[in-house]
C-alpha cells in the first residue's frame, strides 16, 4: 500500500490498513468483514494488535516512541521496529520453527505484521511463575541460540558478509545505549532509576555499589558488550521474551538486537532460569513445595548448555569446510586442532555466558528493571530473602566465572547457596 | 573542481587539475608556471606526484584498482583512498604533529591532496637499516598511538559516536580481508603467495604450518582482528609507514584503517622495530659491528611502550570525567579502581600487542610480503640466520605472551635469543 508516513494506530485505521495490505489480508483469507481484534500491548510505548478473522490470523505490532523499562516511560527511537523485523526475518530464516513469520513490514509506519501466537501459547517467564515444565525447552531454545548465533558468526560467515551486516545494525546504537545502562552502569551507581526491594535489600544494593571487584569485572563486559561484533545477538533473551506451549518455543520481541557477544544472548536466559529458580521458594504454597519444579529448572538450565554445547559445535564441524573465514579448512582441518581449537572457543564462551548472565541477574534485583519472578512475591521479606541469594550466587559468579568449567559445577553452586540460605 | 569520475593521472592532466582546484593551487601560492613534478609511487598501484612549485609543494597521490603486495599486484578497490584521507584527517586532528596535513579531496578520482614532507624526510625503515639513531622517535610514535587510540576508543567517545564510526569503516572491509590473509592465515598454511629464503628457512615455515599450538593462537588474534572495533587504528603501522627527519615523525597511508584492536597497531610497530633489530648483524661492515645501533632498536622498544603506556593513561586521567561511556565517572571515580582498571586495561593490551606484533613478524618472514630489512642482506644464509632469529622470537611471543608482564622482560627475552643464536 502507499505509505502513510507514521500515525499511531486504531482500530478503524488498523482495518482500513490491513484491506490496502495484501501481505496481510490474504493471511485473513481475504475474510475481513467479521475481524475480532483486540489490542494486547503496552498501550502509549508499542501497539499489539491481535487481529482474528474466519479464515485466519494476524498480530500487528507498532512501535511508538518510548520504551517500556517497568514503571518508567523512556523516549526511544520508533526506528527499533526496523531492526527488530531484520532480526526476526534473519533469525527466523536459520530457525523457523522457534521464530514467529513475518508477514510483512511498514518502516515508516514502524508496524511489523506477523504470526499470532496463538492460545495456549504463554510467556515463558509466567509459566515458570505458575510452575509449568515445558519438557522441550532446552532442547527448543539450545536450537535457537546455536543456530542464530553460529550462522551470522564468521565461523560460518565471510567477513564482506559479516562487516555489511554489523555496519547495517550499527544504526540500532539507541538501544544498545539502553542496555549498556541498564544492564552495565546503573546498578552500580546511584541512580534514580534503581529500585530494590526496600529495606530490606538497601545494604545488598549499597554493597554492589562499593564492590570495586564486581566495578572491574562488570567494565570488561560492558567493553566486550560494545566492541566484539561476534554474531546477531537477540538482545533481550530473557524469559519474558520468550512464549511457550508444552511443544512449542517461540522467540520474540529482538528489538535490542544487534551484532554483539555470544555470551550475551546465552547468558540473559541461562540467567533468567537462574532468577526463576531463586524465586520459587517465594511460590510454594499449601499445595506445591515446588521440590520438584526447581528440579527442573536446575535440569533444564544443564539441558540447555549442554545441548547449546552439542548442537553449536556439530553445525561447526558440519560447516568447517563452508565459507567462514574465521578457521580456515586448509590451516584448522586436522582433527586434532579442530578439537583443540572447538574446546577453547566454547570455554571462553562459557566464560562470557556466566558473567553476562550475572549482569543480567544483578541488575533485576538492584536496577531498574525487575522481573515478575520475584516481584509477584507479594511478601517482602519473604521476596527480598529469594532476591539475596540471587544476588549473591550473580555476584560469585561474575567475579569468579573464570573457574567454572562445566554447567554442573554452576548447577551445584547454586544448590549450595540455595541450601545454605534456606 | 567539477568532478572528471575516475581517470588515471599523468602530468599533464594533473596540472590541469590543481589549477582548477583552489585547496591545491593555493597551497602553491597560485605559481603554477613553473612546477618540478616527479612521480615517487609504485606506478601502476598508486601514483604519487611530489609537486613542487616556486612559492610551495604538495604531494597528490592517487589510488589506482591494484595493491602492492611485493612482487604480486593483486586486485583492490580504489575506495581505499576514501578510507585513507578518513583516517589521516580524524588521526591528524588528534595528532597534528604526527601526521601530514591533507589539503583536499577528491572520492571520485581516488585523490588525495597532502604535505609534501620534504628531505631529508625518509622511510623509517630506510633509516634502521642504514644505522641512523632517531632520538624523538619514541617520543613521536608514543604520542601518535597514545592519541589516536585513546581518542577514538569509548574511554573517551561516546557510544553513539562510536558506533557511527564503527559502521562507517565497516567499509574499508577490503583492506581488513587482505590484512586477515596476509597476516592471519597465509603464513599458517600452503599458498602460492608465501615466500620464505629458502632453502634455508623450509624447514622453519613448515614448521609454523605444523604448529597447532601457535595456529590456536593465531586464530584468536585473528577473531579479535575481525570482531573487536576497539578504536580507529591505523591498521598497517609498519616501520615503511613512517616518515622521519631527525626531528620530525610523519605517519603516512592509513589505507587499512578500521575499527579494530589497539595491540593491531601497537604490535605492528613494536613487532618492526624487533625484525629492524634482529635485521642489524646482516648489515654490519668493517666500519660499523652496529652493536651501539641496537642497544638504541632496544631502548626504543622499551620507551616507545612506557611512553605510550604514560601518555595513554595520562589522556585517561585528564578525561576521567569526559564524555566517554565505557567507564562511567559516577561508578569509577575512586582513585584505587582507577588504578585497577587501568592497570588490568594496560596487561591486556601489552598482551595483545606482543600477540599481533609477533603475528606482523612471522608474516614478514614466511608470508608474502617481506621486509628491506632483511631482504636487503644480499647473503641468503646470513638473511636466514637473522630470519631464524625473529621467528623464534615472534612464535615464543606469540605463544607465551601472556607470562609478560613488562616490556623490559621482552628486551631480556630479545637479547637471550639473540645471544644464544650468534
Amino acid at each position: 500500500m502507499a505509505s502513510f508516513g507514521f500515525r499511531p494506530l486504531d482500530e478503524k485505521f488498523l482495518i482500513e490498513y490491513i484491506k490496502a495490505t495484501p501481505s496481510l489480508s490474504s493471511k485473513l483469507g481475504n475474510q475481513l468483514d467479521d475481524l475480532k481484534i483486540k489490542e494486547v500491548g503496552d498501550g502509549n510505548l508499542n501497539f499489539v494488535f491481535i487481529v482474528v478473522g474466519s479464515a485466519g490470523s494476524v498480530v500487528i505490532k507498532q512501535a511508538l516512541p518510548y520504551i517500556r523499562c517497568i514503571g518508567e516511560s523512556w523516549p526511544m527511537t520508533k526506528e527499533r521496529a526496523y531492526f527488530e523485523q531484520r532480526a526476526l526475518i534473519e533469525h527466523g530464516r536459520l530457525c523457523p520453527d522457534h521464530v514467529p513469520e513475518v508477514y510483512h513490514f511498514d518502516r515508516d509506519m514502524s508496524l511489523i505484521g506477523m504470526r499470532y501466537l496463538e492460545p495456549p501459547h504463554i510467556i515463558l517467564r509466567k509459566g515458570l511463575i505458575a510452575g509449568i515444565e515445558y519438557p522441550l525447552l532446552a532442547e527448543h531454545v539450545s536450537e535457537y541460540i546455536a543456530r542464530t548465533l553460529f550462522c551470522t558468526s564468521l565461523i560460518y560467515r565471510s567477513t564482506t558478509e559479516h562487516k555489511r551486516a554489523v555496519a547495517e545494525f550499527c544504526g540500532n546504537v539507541e538501544l544498545c545505549r539502553l542496555t549498556e545502562q541498564v544492564v552495565f552502569s546503573d546498578p552500580y551507581k546511584v541512580s534514580q532509576y534503581n529500585r530494590c526491594t526496600s529495606p530490606y535489600l538497601d545494604r545488598d544494593a549499597e554493597a554492589v555499589r562499593e564492590d570495586n571487584i564486581l566495578k572491574l569485572e562488570v567494565a570488561e563486559l560492558k567493553s566486550m558488550f560494545c566492541e566484539r561484533a561476534q554474531a546477531l545477538i537477540h538482545g533481550d533473551l530473557h524469559t519474558g521474551s520468550i512464549m511457550v506451549t508444552h511443544d512449542s518455543t517461540q522467540v520474540i520481541d529482538p528489538e535490542f538486537a544487534f551484532y554483539g557477544p555470544m555470551g550475551f544472548d546465552v547468558g540473559a536466559f541461562l540467567g533468567n532460569l537462574i532468577l526463576a529458580f531463586f524465586a520459587q521458594d517465594g511460590h510454594v504454597d499449601q499445595g506445591n513445595d515446588r521440590k520438584t519444579y526447581k528440579e527442573w529448572i536446575l535440569r533444564t538450565i544443564e539441558e540447555t548448555w549442554n545441548l547449546f554445547h552439542k548442537k553449536f559445535t556439530a553445525l561447526w564441524d558440519e560447516h568447517k569446510n563452508g565459507p567462514g573465514e574465521a578457521y580456515l579448512p586448509a590451516i584448522y582441518n586436522n582433527p586434532e586442532l579442530q578439537q583443540l581449537i572447538q574446546k577453547k572457543f566454547m570455554i571462553d564462551l562459557f566464560h562470557d555466558t556466566l558473567g553476562f548472565g550475572a549482569a543480567k541477574m544483578i541488575r533485576r534485583i538492584v536496577g531498574v528493571a525487575h522481573v515478575e519472578d520475584f516481584e509477584s512475591i507479594t511478601d517482602a521479606s519473604k521476596r527480598a530473602a529469594c532476591e539475596r541469594q540471587a544476588l549473591e550466587m550473580a555476584k560469585m559468579l561474575l567475579k569468579e566465572r573464570r573457574k567454572f568449567h562445566a554447567i554442573t559445577e554452576v548447577v551445584s553452586a547454586i544448590r549450595q547457596i540455595h541450601s545454605q540460605s534456606s
